[in-house]
């Protein structure tokens, strides 16, 4: 099959691209290294070393003898989409390519504008390009399970069957997203199961948990292969950031009261699902949503399994409650469905204490690089300026 | 009360204007002139003669003794809303400045980016402005009812009561929006219902049915204080272009079966539905929804009602069926609340035989106005290059 990865640099762009090519894929990446810029502008790291994109590619032939395309561009230039669709004539669309942190969503007004148009424009920018050029393409486009919030029912797979005076039908499930980014991918979830009615295009929405651990079966190969770990304020998710405090001998920093409970998933898990997705494609004009989780954990739940871990593995670690920078329920109900790619064949990769010991130990092993000034929230939901904005053009 | 009225010089808006000024309300109209622009590029024209936005405010400073206050800027510019809310401090502003057709966004992927970041981004710095610079003030949105779609339960004002699996919550009611631009509105109610969580903001978010008619106390003042009516294939809605159709001797052009059934509204109670809304405003943080309709038609329903009525007036009227250039339901259940501005204290202007037979005269007095050429639609859903687009630049 022939895929496009738009996004294809990033923390689970590279993975991807590196599993789909390794199982015989023609895969094309597309990325305009927003998020490397981003650590180069505010003097950010992944923990991991990474390497440039075409090192990684190129070590990649070496090692599979498997030849992984790539261009340097943005999904929100139509030139650029056009072009790569008249000439790469995609079968499949996996799209990586937005501006994925709630914190950088939050800094100020500019943040905000530019995740939400950047994130629009570019699902746009696709969603014409497969109706223009390559209308049976499919699209995969990661979106989030953020989109839901915390409703007090169920959340189900995208949709919900409403019963309402007499009467009843199955509606788009509602959403209530916690940030401006979570607003922009709940636009583009709107957005493309528009398009999949009025064109028939075929897309399916992967509304995807916390992904935690940076170990494929690909990555480890070599060095070069691998990809970003990001423990920082801005990128760093909570699994991973509380390894990396683990190892630091940082207090396991937990935002407000830490019963808020969210899906997460391994890293081999979310390469997994999107491969389930590509081989069972959707019907001419069908949207399609499926919650790409595993498990659910709170904050608490999720800091008492790595402190008792880190413990063992003889680490000194402490749970702190920090002042929650966010504005989100610490107290809710959470009950997420996630079916639809268990259905199609998922075998999860549950959260154990040996996952959890190998994340440790991969934070102990490049301790020397933590940089504990990025560990801390600075950006402030409820403020429209923060110290980020004052460091960054 | 300090009003900012954004989109003050368009179809609402100036009535608005007039309306809220002649209350004793300190106006401040801000328009790009954006929709004069769009006439002026594609040899369009209202069929009511309107006068520069400047004449429109003499005019009614002389008839009035009042002051509209105006801005030739762009709400996307953050410099120009930031300056107007430091010197004009308003306590409520009524955002109209948004591209408002749903053709309009159909015809490329051009217009369509651009109807979204161009209503997005312009809501967005209402917001920021709002929070950063006057955190009490009211933000009155006009949303559309399009962004509900067609249902087949009862449409509800905003949230709906959902039971499911033995628990129930209060959520924000699903959307199935049918248009590029009916799309740009639901993120706009996404966006500000987050920011009136987030930020404290209090905003109403008016759902407003298709508005018809022209006619207000302030606007029949004056030939110079005339609101534009538009009966052109982008920007004319079916009840004002059905009674130009009447008056120009062309068919009632249906789109498709003609029971697509819609909410409809009088200009008249429009701005006194958003007087309303500015009267009794929302507490800290509210984010409300009213359903800003008086009565609902099908398309059929309608062209009968003119046709009728037209006869009455020795006009020979046909209704013909036209391939529907839209992808919608045809036949479908719609029954939507429209409470709570009833509970303000909203008395409606229903849709009697007078009121027709006002419009359709008012279309007959200006029959030679009319340019039959920008009637019949091209602008069809299913297609990404529409006439429109070889036309502009």
């Amino acid at each position: 099959m022939r895929i496009l990865i738009p996004g294809g640099d990033g923390y689970l762009g590279w993975p991807q691209a590196l599993y789909l090519s390794g199982k015989g894929h023609d895969v094309l990446i597309l990325d305009n290294l927003q998020r490397r810029h981003f650590d180069l502008a505010q003097n950010f790291a992944s923990l991991i070393p990474i390497y440039p994109l075409q090192e990684r590619i190129a070590a990649w032939k070496e090692i599979s003898g498997r030849q992984i395309q790539f261009c340097i561009g943005d999904v929100t230039d139509y030139e650029v989409i056009s072009r790569i669709f008249r000439e790469f004539q995609p079968e499949a669309v996996v799209h990586f390519a937005e501006q994925r942190s709630a914190p950088y969503s939050m800094i100020d007004r500019r943040h905000a504008v530019f995740t939400q148009t950047n994130n629009i424009v570019g699902t746009l920018n696709i969603l014409y390009a497969i109706k223009d050029f390559s209308p049976d393409c499919h699209l995969v486009k990661l979106g989030t399970m953020g989109e839901y919030g915390t409703p007090n029912i169920d959340i189900e797979e995208g949709f919900i069957e409403i019963h309402h005076k007499g009467r009843s039908d199955v509606l788009p499930y509602p959403k209530q997203p916690g940030s401006m980014y979570h607003l922009s991918k709940t636009h583009d979830s709107h957005n493309i199961m528009f398009c999949c009615k009025v064109w028939g295009l075929r897309a399916t929405d992967l509304n995807q948990g916390i992904v935690y651990g940076v170990e494929t079966d690909e990555t480890v190969l070599d060095p070069r292969l691998a990809t970003r770990f990001d423990y920082d304020q801005i990128y760093g998710t909570a699994l991973n950031r509380f390894c990396v405090q683990a190892a630091a001998a940082y207090p396991l920093t937990i935002y407000g009261q830490g019963q808020q409970t969210r899906g997460y998933l391994n890293v081999r898990d979310t390469i997994r699902c999107i491969e389930l997705a590509l081989l069972s494609p959707p019907r001419e004009g069908e949207y399609r949503v499926f919650n790409q989780i595993t498990e659910q954990f709170s904050l608490i739940q999720l800091a008492t399994m790595v402190a008792e871990q880190g413990k063992r593995a003889g680490l000194d670690i402490q749970i702190a409650h920090f002042a929650n920078p966010r504005v989100e329920a610490e107290q809710h109900y959470y009950n997420a469905t996630h079916r639809r790619l268990l259905e199609l064949g998922l075998e999860p990769h549950l959260l154990s204490g040996a996952v959890l010991d190998s994340l440790i130990n991969l934070a102990v092993r490049h301790r020397e690089r933590i940089d504990r000034s990025l560990i801390l929230p600075t950006v402030n939901w409820r403020e429209t300026t923060n110290e980020v904005t004052r460091r960054e053009s």
